[in-house]
């Protein structure tokens, strides 16, 4: 039978950049400090193409995904970035023909949160991860992206001091000293935010302490049970904190260079933030990329 | 050549209730009072099939779509619903075994809004047609439905009066009676609402009067450009109208009853609004459906 | 502190039909025959409000879901259906003002699939379930639905014929009566298949039997892993057995009928498919709902 | 009324690197060669943000998109990609503390379609375009981006041979030398192309000319009306033109190179490929990224 993958393409020989699958929907269980985790993982996988082949070994990747993935259901994985490094150094061992291999994971990750004790509830957020392996005169080089993306809170500060300005001129006699410390109406939303750290194969970062970063840097994390009092309580947090998308990201950032000391100065910061915005039909964005050591010297002096 | 979809199944005979192609993207151009509109359409259509059949012919829907849409280029059609009676009517003439045909399509619609006419837009809603004809010994009967959705504001009344109720404790010097009366923070949040009539092919409403219902039924309409004092005032506006989903829902059913006297008492009335809470990661939604008649007399004494 | 929720509405009195919470997003293990399975599942609750008050107390949903769900982490439900029937029963014992609850949940699945014993692989399905429950006179009344999804291909029967015809004129001397049986190329594509049973709340149904039936009624199952001489495998059954969406259909009511004697004459079944039209842009779609007597009255003298 | 936007932040100070505005929805209206098309578009825009400032001007944005995109229905457009140069000079003129700026936008696109003459249909495709400024010492720098998309059909080359081989010993007295020539069985399924050229503000390129390339690098592109000797048409081309996705990548840079002359050398072009496999759940993809003249000297010597 004809190797077809294997004959040379008829048409000008070019290399491919990335030739996969997308797509796979996979059980991923992974072990936290806690308990196993069981996700439910979109992965896909792509390896480079030399100009001498027609096709890629397709199969090999759904064998691979097979053998890594499935298996987590007996022997838990430490982490989705821990899988997809594993998964990119095994594409490369298998798909001798190529020198780059690049994988990316996300799934929806659950953890217990509330307000308080006796408000527990498992509440949804997300894990990314990414590896790729590239191999040159026998050296196989591993960098791989971890990230976590978590829903809460934002209230706006402008709208606030448009509002207190606007009733304290329509309720004189409340716009005492303390009026200003009151806190005022303004359009409040949902917002998503992530936070992505880009190392070197060898580095371990605990997504739990990273979407902990995530919500701190909201103007309030979000909960699932709030009773009547807790309501108000999660909206009082909210409006004593508001906080624009470009805060957002300064938090997400300023907070990840406090809380990783341990991380090396060359780790890659990605900070996205979205809000929802109540008050218009479209979201807010705001994002930055940054090295962890210049986010480090900038943090001296730090005021908030 | 053979006629494979009109040989007998070779299974037991089953008649089949609908059998069509979903997912098909036009462009429908439709005439508005103020001016034609070019919309994106996703349509599906269905007949169902005797048990004589193994296969519906499908390609004659496509080509009843390619003329009963395509041509709105040259000669628009007055409305989405009118599209899909005359695609329905198409499907029982050249489908001759069938004897029920259903058509849906959906497409975002924009039309001009501001907060003031400098602060003009073009903001996206959504319109939905529906129509169902059946014929039985000769006679064709015919319905429809016209859909429209909106993105508004709610804020939540009773996260309200619970930081009210703290804040006076907290500030007992502000607390006087006209604290009573100052917009107080709570969360607000996108409210995505929709209203549909069902009725005879001979009704005819304007989808924009139904929008308006919409916009009026949340705490506040949104805008696209908000300057600084804009944005407090829409604010202002959500806190001075909270809203429960619920508070949405009634509403959207009583100013249906009050706006559209000239509707006959046997249009059905779906009411549906979904607000993406701020304090939450998931959404609070209500439905309602009911016969205009029914609202109209209730009605009757309304307050609010 | 007001209870807002408890109060009157300000508008016309109307009871209405449906409010709760959904895009609820959980972590739910069920106990399958083999393991337990841990699925991140989507969950829409209702209930209906009396006229009498304002609004619904949407926090107790949130805590019914966060004690029927989040603890199934260490007491595994026996399925999804059966889950939406507890939480359709506690939501009617603590919202005492409503008299029907709905509950909504759906979930990816996997399973372990293989064309050959050493190439399988998990793969994935959907799970849906639905429970309504309603009391009058202090009579219970409970019923659920239970639903799969599977994604498999057709082959389409009609194309094959047209290009046996071409061929055998384009090939005259291949075109000899074996050359009937020779399988012959068509277009297939992506297909997705739904059925669900609406049954009593005291009647199970394995959810993996009726994903065999849906794999049983497309032309051939799908697999992750498959090595050249597997892919040809599968392309030669399904060419071998091509299947119109209405062909789809009719197998799995008629599989239905077959396979599950013991179920109650009423049982309602909803069978639905989709392909994905390798020809087309859009889709070609089927569906039919039956009463299981009257498909089991149908399946005699069945054929195929 | 505080400019709380200009304020400094209180947070270390950090530059931002996106901040703007996502998921504003607009009609747009563009001029092609033969008539004017309003396409519902989708559109983010940002810049970045000094130090010095707390928050960016976001409601300039929606104004910004309001005259730019909102003017079309009465003063048409060139193109996706000129607006989007529009926008993003704008968007520096107005917020004079930027130095970069980003647009996004895509549509979906319909053109006339189909196999014949009288079966034209109109069919969906999609536009993206983007721009990129940048400011420094007074001097203003603009890139573009121009996308389109297309879907069409691949025909698997390898289960063709393995089919062929398979029948070949089952059909022993059919296998004759003129049997290799005989279109045989394989897996088919939709294929999504996307084709993208990065070129300076000033030169363009007709969209519609992209999009020819993309269904002539598929196995056979789609149409919406297909009668029966029509679809065995589409069939058999797609099988005489069998095609991995690498071999669409490939075809889509060598029709590139071929049918653009005209275009610098420094154009850098984006091939990217989808196909949704019939024989698996997920989704096979390729990709590759070159400068035109790399792909122009590899052009020569084509045999295909």
């Amino acid at each position: 039978m004809k190797d077809v993958h294997a004959m040379a393409p008829s048409v000008p020989r070019l290399a491919l950049g990335k030739v996969g699958i997308a797509g796979v929907r996979k059980p991923l269980v992974i072990q936290r400090p806690d308990r196993t985790h069981t996700l439910a993982a979109s992965i896909e996988v792509y390896v480079d193409l030399p100009e001498s082949r027609k096709g890629s070994d397709l199969s090999r990747n759904a064998q691979i995904l097979a053998e890594s993935i499935d298996t987590t259901v007996i022997q838990p994985s430490p982490s989705v970035e821990a899988t997809c490094v594993r998964i990119a150094r095994e594409l490369l061992a298998r798909h001798d023909y190529a020198h780059e291999a690049e994988v990316r994971a996300e799934a929806e990750y659950f953890r217990p949160r509330g307000i308080s004790p006796d408000r527990m509830s498992l509440e949804d957020y997300r894990l990314f991860g990414q590896a790729w392996a590239s191999r040159s005169n026998g050296q196989l080089k591993v960098r791989k992206a971890i990230g976590v993306e978590g829903v809460g809170m934002t209230a706006c500060p402008c709208a606030m001091e448009t509002c207190r300005s606007t009733l304290s001129r329509e309720f004189p006699e409340l716009a005492t000293s303390r009026f200003d410390d009151l806190p005022m109406i303004t359009h409040n939303q949902r917002n998503r935010s992530r936070l992505t750290l880009l190392v070197g194969e060898e580095v371990e970062v605990e997504a739990d302490r990273m979407l902990d970063v995530v919500e701190e840097a909201q103007s309030s994390p979000t909960f699932a049970i709030l009773k009547r009092g807790d309501e108000g309580q999660v909206v009082l947090n909210a409006h004593r904190r508001p906080r624009f998308v470009e805060d957002v990201v300064r938090a997400l950032l300023t907070l990840t260079a406090e809380r990783f000391p341990e991380l090396p100065g060359t780790t890659e910061v990605v900070a996205e933030t979205r809000s929802e915005e109540s008050i218009h039909k479209y979201d807010v964005r705001a994002e930055h990329r940054a090295v962890l050591q210049e986010l480090r010297s900038n943090a001296v002096g730090r005021v908030d």
